[in-house]
């Protein structure tokens, strides 16, 4: 077991506000990363919580990133929301242009949010999750940095590539899911490095393009897609979705920005669809006639488990706790951030 | 080797259009269809080309599907395009919605199809290779009856859940995919069968919900999804966005409609998504400078394949020898049809 600390929800949040003001961001990202952050870290989201402040204060260092930057919401008379987060971290330009993607959203029915130039390191569904909350169905696509090969390939040409997708369930829950394109997360494989641990198979290929199991091997070669040549086609949609559509990088342009420094969050553009049900004639108020709701009871009847339950257990837990449990090690880094 | 006829390339679409008259569709629908077997035949998509003439003559025999249905175009200043299928085959309606998704897409930057009230049967390339020969990016999902199981689970739930993609690529063929969300397509399971050989592993269940390789057995039983975990969700997202959203079957509410009677097209609805590039601020025509294509030959200059490259090439040679080659088994049964 990884010694842990607890600490609590208010410190999860001025903890990392703390930190993100000393990096060198200002008092608005430092509230919507640091908003973030406490998000994935009350649903033990470890990988995507108080962790990532070191990524952020890295992406600061590398001196690409502008911690002031003021997004520019931009529109005309379509469905579309522009965001420009003017090379600042992406989270203050959607929150920018999350309101205005909501009313169009409701106008026209769908509604998309190209936000551009920004760095990208968070998880998808706390941003899906707050189309859900309004009654909306949400979709998002992100590249990251060519580290992915496609199928049949031998080198890395597409990001980790997650899809998230969140559906409004008035009362309760939503069904959301939030998911890397890639077999493995880029940090898992990291992980069985520093375990000496051999990967599973079909994870990754070397420099050779042969199949491995050796994590310095796979990181020196490339990762491979979830579901062979399906996950490969879907990992392509989303560089094209949330890439050259919207007129930004994809990840094989994330990775030649970043001059591959470690730990730098990558450079490109992110895509966000918003559907209104109500506009396309389904009324979720309406759990008589419920097809989706007999859909989830249908699945979790027979034992299979819905995706984010796990995370919404552990929010129960922690909010009833009134602290989360974060590993020793992470703790100590963070406080000798602070200085 | 299966032994195979040539025919030509009038002849196939001929033959369908003859054979789906005597079934009983007028000629709108007989045209849409036999256009949509020709356009598969062509691309030697032997499971969607007119093999599929058997299961349109038995959704007719079955006695619910409406063949001279007309379908019912319907939107406001909404950039959703309803059509109601009015229980005919779901190519007519399509056909019939398409010039006001193309019109709303261009208005909009982006806009929706909901086709309800179909039996549906038939690939969803060509249908999304209709956006992507006008400049715009098409998506496409529908459900199909539930013979899926969700990860985890013991029993049908979902369907094989289609989706596809098409991008468009002046000058070139479009990057399109078209894939079942189920690890196996349901009749790839029944030719194992036919030749009494072991499915591969990871493809179903049993009854039971137990792991099984044994075709009678995965009949019975269900079908997995590609993928895992991811998988499963990306199929339950299909299942309610093609579904639910648009006030609509489920494949768990399209098998109960259709009575189990097998080789009945599933009866449900289809959504449909475009995206022009245009209003997103994307050039296609600006090729000097197009991460889209820079993508496409970093993947190809590694010896992977582009999805539908296979395709492609068939469509080629059966254009220029004028033939397709259909295996003789089924043209003796599609000729005994013409009775």
């Amino acid at each position: 077991m990884t010694p842990t600390v607890k600490v609590s929800l208010d410190e999860v949040r001025n903890l990392s506000y703390r930190i993100l003001i000393q990096s060198g961001y200002n008092r608005e990202h430092s509230e919507a990363i640091a908003d973030m952050l406490y998000t994935c870290q009350l649903d033990d989201c470890q990988s995507h919580g108080v962790y990532r402040l070191l990524s952020c204060q890295s992406t600061m260092q590398a001196g690409k990133i502008n911690g002031a930057a003021k997004p520019k919401v931009s529109s005309d008379e379509s469905a579309i929301v522009k965001v420009d987060a003017q090379d600042g971290m992406s989270l203050l330009a959607f929150n920018s242009g999350l309101p205005l993607l909501v009313e169009k959203s409701k106008k026209y029915g769908l509604a998309a949010m190209a936000i551009n130039h920004c760095f990208h390191f968070s998880a998808l569904w706390p941003e899906v999750e707050k189309l859900s909350a309004q009654g909306l169905v949400g979709l998002s696509m992100v590249p990251s940095h060519a580290w992915v090969a496609p199928a049949g390939g031998k080198r890395g040409a597409l990001g980790t590539n997650p899809i998230a997708f969140s559906w409004p369930r008035p009362g309760r829950h939503p069904f959301t899911f939030d998911f890397a394109t890639s077999a493995f997360a880029r940090g898992e494989i990291e992980l069985y490095q520093r375990a000496q641990k051999p990967l599973p198979n079909h994870v990754a290929i070397n420099a050779a393009g042969q199949p491995t199991t050796d994590p310095d091997e796979a990181l020196e070669g490339a990762m491979l897609t979830f579901g062979g040549h399906k996950g490969s086609a879907l990992a392509i949609m989303i560089e094209l979705m949330a890439g050259p559509l919207i007129n930004d990088l994809t990840s094989l342009g994330s990775l030649d920005f970043s001059d591959q420094i470690p730990g730098v969050a990558p450079y490109h553009g992110q895509i966000v669809l918003a559907f209104d049900p109500a506009r396309f004639g389904y009324d979720p108020e309406d759990t008589d006639n419920d097809a989706a709701e007999h859909l989830f009871n249908e699945i979790v009847d027979q034992g299979a488990r819905l995706p984010s339950q796990r995370r919404f257990a552990a929010r129960a837990t922690n909010l009833a706790r009134g602290y989360v449990e974060i590993p020793q090690a992470l703790y100590e880094d963070l406080k000798s951030l602070e200085g």
